[in-house]
């Protein structure tokens, strides 16, 4: 795709080639993101950051990401009560809004109105999670982590081994990094939910249809044994058909560090979206694999900065400018790494 | 008057050169609005955007006008519940913020608030809009459109034909355009309203006194038939005295495209304050115009970054620098036109 | 201490030369506060303002002190609904906002909560107030007014006599300020409340234990006699043990014009941490006083500018780079003196 001046909506705009794209120059925002230099390359540009339903780091990140690039943002947080009161449609609100800047990062909890306001919209659109729909720059940044993980340990993409792990029924990350999936080479890929939450059959036939090696299981020790990536996601209670089955499961799909020792091999990674519940009840990561070095859910959001910087480049034609608009910060970094 | 350091709290306070200084320092900042060079001219001042009652578009495009100008901005979204709760005077108020910008832009809900606050500013407050009193820069915007539109058709301000058509009693913002139309070479001004939701009559007499030839009607039809703009508003179903008159008139003052076509001159232009009420039992402007090219509702807000960023030049006495400060831009803007 | 790099937590990690040197950098930033010249020496640095409970002005004047040194803000207002609710535990969200900033500064509403965040956070974090627990920028500013108020008097903190008047029990910024009084030259302090809501007795102890010479009195008149500093505080109506106890104090610990007039000396400087109830019924300072030249309470939110400003720069280790990063300003500031 031409990605200048393209909205960004939904994973199913891109190619193999554009995601490949997109991470090659998340690569070289590396240094400015770690503060190693700035660059200026979007001085004067504004980022209209339209969150109509809160979501404080999804919002932060693109608001820095903008700014390690130069350009300012303008924004907005929670539902717009007197526009919408009064009636207003999203195209309406979307002409008047990209009057205001040269870019729209949006988030709004109805599904399928990032695309209506981008139709209307006269500047490019990203969309920041529409409902259970799309959220776009998150599968990005998690296949984006998946590809620097596995390099990190002189691995690659093309022999991916990875677990999807707990609801694998409602979760949109899950739904969108398999469509991701789809564009690359067979790997081998575990699915590990209680049957009640298990993939979607489309899905796992559009995995197998692509070459895949396709595994369900609702072991959790069986299905992280042999993979180079798990990814963990919460169940929430109210997801089991019953209480009964509720309890039944109950902590059957969390990941903690004995899980952990007991099954993976030595370098399995650990992703997570995030938040993670970390209440004792939860159904999902345990805190005692903060000190496991394999744990990249922090790098994870860290990479997420990288992504959206890349969007911005590539939106604005100006990934091959980054470096010369790029110069030394007058301060010194305290940033601790992970 | 002299704009530097001044206070903006009303039209009252403009005579006819002053707007026509804004107009003509709002028409050179379009290169810098429409991304085609950046201006620096404001670097390093603060504007305090303090928005102590909703209204995104309005905040936003106060802070992209300044952002464009090259300055930072800081914010408040909503009710600060905190000070006032603890009985804090909107005098201290505004002597503790005045003391982190070097502007304030205010939005309150009680009339007279922005005044009182500007009493005790200590940098030039520019009001944003305070309840049903005053909100100077829409109605700037508002005959900086009627002046643009009429001049992009080689005609001028001096043979103006307007018609204003809706809530005239209890409208804001005709209100305003009224006060300012006063200033102006006479003009043919119809006033379109149901009898009951008419202009109030000092108005009227005001426009007279100022030498305008003022029709007043119920008959959109007509009203509309020999006028350069349509100035359309929202009638709200609890404005009409009963339920009954309500049913009477409905419709009555809906513009849309059949009944432009059948009443107006070919190249009428269409206004409107925003936002649009879009349902389908609406009291306004059809959705059915959209395509029509003399719609100009979206050309008023772009318009109103313009006005709002020669206000600022003009208070920071900088008009005649911006161009000093300008410098191509490092990324080439996207933006698609209306 | 090293200030690079370092969190501002708590008073108690300063020393007494600690303080100065914060108070020496709060000089240098005069004139960029006062809009004499501008710097951009946090070129490129952002601010994480994350305020999960409201406080406009404290979150505007980090911000502007911020911005003032060339910083860019990303921010966050009031309580962050999605991830808390969750379940996500501080120090993720530590995590995973300091990925997104090269400093931090938080407000929350629990005790102990911005050490907890600081714990995990790999960006220096600034207490921007956790509940009842700390507000160190607040007692800095407060101490910086005073020494610079004395100065202004050709006095100095060394020489001091101030009196803390008002719920004195409760209080936090008087118990910051007593703690921050302990690191200096003994001097004369005069605590004024209702016997009911003095200063709790492990202070006063440490007052005395640093050598001061401490009176406690419910005797406003007598209290504010001989003094060059005035801190007045809020009674809250609810602080009293009763009703009628309430009734029987009313307005005793209230300072007017007449009552300084009556009893203090000509040049008593009068502070407050603001916000001031306004109303007739507060329990605090009077609006008659807002002429007296020795009204410092603005001076104190000015000032608070001026030491946040210094705490960035200390914590970036930039200081000595201000001015060689500092330029002429394009504009003219028009702001009042106070």
């Amino acid at each position: 795709m031409n990605f200048a001046g393209s909205h960004i909506l939904s994973i199913d705009q891109f190619q193999r080639e554009d995601i490949l794209k997109i991470f090659a120059t998340a690569d070289i925002m590396a240094p400015y993101a770690l503060r190693k230099s700035q660059t200026r390359v979007l001085e004067g540009a504004i980022l209209g950051n339209m969150f109509f339903e809160s979501s404080t780091r999804t919002r932060i990140s693109f608001g820095a990401a903008f700014n390690l690039l130069g350009g300012e943002v303008r924004e907005t947080s929670g539902f717009s009560s007197s526009a919408i009161v009064k009636g207003e449609s999203l195209q309406d609100t979307a002409r008047v809004l990209s009057g205001y800047s040269d870019i729209i990062c949006m988030r709004h909890p109805t599904e399928g109105s990032v695309a209506d306001f981008a139709s209307a919209s006269r500047v490019p659109v990203i969309n920041g999670g529409d409902g259970h729909n799309e959220h776009p720059t998150q599968a990005l940044l998690d296949l984006y982590t998946i590809q620097s993980e596995l390099r990190a340990q002189g691995r690659s993409l093309d022999t991916l081994r990875i677990a999807m792990i707990g609801d694998l029924k409602f979760g949109r990350t899950v739904h969108s990094l398999v469509r991701l999936l789809c564009l690359f080479t067979p790997a081998r890929i575990v699915l590990v939910s209680p049957a009640e939450l298990s993939m979607p059959a489309e899905l796992v036939e559009a995995l197998r249809s692509a070459g895949h090696d396709v595994f369900e299981t609702d072991n959790l020790n069986q299905g992280i044994s042999e993979v180079d990536i798990v990814y963990s996601t919460r169940i929430q209670e109210e997801r089991f058909p019953s209480a009964e089955e509720a309890d039944l499961y109950r902590g059957n799909f969390r990941l903690n560090q004995a899980v952990y020792t007991a099954n993976c091999e030595p370098n399995t990674v650990i992703m997570h979206p995030l938040p993670r519940d970390s209440r004792a009840e939860a159904n999902e990561l345990d805190s005692d694999l903060d000190d496991n070095p394999n744990l990249a859910i922090f790098r994870q959001t860290d990479n997420g900065v990288l992504v959206r910087m890349a969007l911005f480049a590539l939106i604005f034609d100006v990934a091959h400018l980054v470096e010369r608009y790029a110069s030394d910060l007058p301060w010194r970094s305290t940033r601790r790494g992970l």
